[in-house]
């Protein structure tokens, strides 16, 4: 027997999606019975469930299936945050998650007491939820310059310009689209579907997807 | 009150040192009184203690201090480890750390209860902790790179000899010197202090050190 309490044992997810061109957050209403800070907005969570999670990464996901209904196309931990004063209820630990979410795929599913915010402007979240969302938007910042993570904001075929845009909302940089194309192309990250856009007005453009299931890293070598 | 029962919560941590020029984690002989796997080597770890440390890294900082006498130089959170069956106790989850200890701060401190083990030659362990030694020699590889988180392996005023021998070592990549050389000062990750190495038979090389007290990271950009 310890001498000490157990943690309590939560995790965390950082929902990210694209709403209105704009990268954003999907905020859940902590319910009535979610005490402490029941009834405010709050990055979507819990305790693990001892009894039917496998994981920390399975509770994660069960989290995201039971507010949005799917399995999350994306889902990588993020961090852990622990300690004494965290939670109110006693020494905690939240190993914290982000998922990607294509706009699309939501505009499909009931997203009931979720809503959406963007990622640069955040309210003011219980526990230390700014700080894993600051974090959360950090890595996904950082991770867009060397990986294929940005394509699991978008449907599955998409356009370089699409992506493109995606790219300069999530980094807040500005890249000539040309030398962008270039470097996804020379990168190998994503391949085209020998398909095009169809119902523009303009010339259709040529659509891509994701190479491989998964998120491919790019090498760095000094 | 839960359901289900609390995780058991653990830190675990991936001590680096170098050893014989090889890159070495220490690993700790579990002591009659841990249960399960005493006797064996393995990551040095145990139970958060609610009742004195503050987070999680303030346990793994103690589990450090224990083993060694000396608050760690560096550490950082790796990644956690979770789930059902990892550990036979019961559902648990390990907050994983890795610290980088100079070869010459051990020479100065007690280090009973411990085995240097090559990083290339780590022996089965109980538990996930080949997993996590893993994860951490990745981490450590991938890093290597782009930071200065190499010259935590080495004393406070190193040459770039010395600095180019460990990150062969670590990475395993043979590297021209010089240009070795021009990447590390281009990057401004160390400066020189001014000073020389006394005592050799060959012309006396420059003294450097990393500049300021904490890890910097390289901007990585599209």
């Amino acid at each position: 027997m310890n001498r000490y309490e157990d943690p309590l044992a939560l995790v965390d997810v950082t929902l990210f999606t694209i709403q209105d061109g704009r990268l954003s957050l999907l905020l859940a209403t902590r319910k009535n019975a979610q005490e402490p800070y029941c009834g405010a907005l709050a990055l979507p969570g819990g305790t693990i469930h001892t009894d039917e999670d496998e994981d920390a990464q399975d509770a994660a996901r069960r989290v995201v299936r039971t507010k949005l209904g799917i399995d999350p196309p994306y889902l990588e931990q993020l961090y852990t945050f622990s300690g004494r004063t965290r939670d109110p209820r006693r020494w905690s630990l939240s190993v914290a998650y982000y998922s990607l979410v294509p706009e699309q795929v939501l505009e499909e599913t009931p997203i009931e007491g979720l809503e959406f915010v963007p990622a640069d402007a955040i309210p003011g979240l219980p526990f230390d939820h700014n700080a894993i969302a600051a974090m959360a938007i950090a890595r996904l910042r950082s991770k867009s310059t060397y990986s294929s993570l940005l394509t699991f904001l978008l449907p599955p075929e998409f356009t370089i310009p699409e992506l493109h845009a995606v790219y300069e909302q999530v980094t807040g940089s500005t890249t000539n689209i040309a030398a962008f194309r270039k470097k996804v192309l020379d990168e190998g990250m994503i391949e085209p579907t020998g398909q095009r856009r169809k119902g523009g007005q303009h010339r259709a453009p040529d659509l891509y997807r994701r190479r491989g299931t998964g998120l491919q890293e790019l090498k760095r070598t000094i």
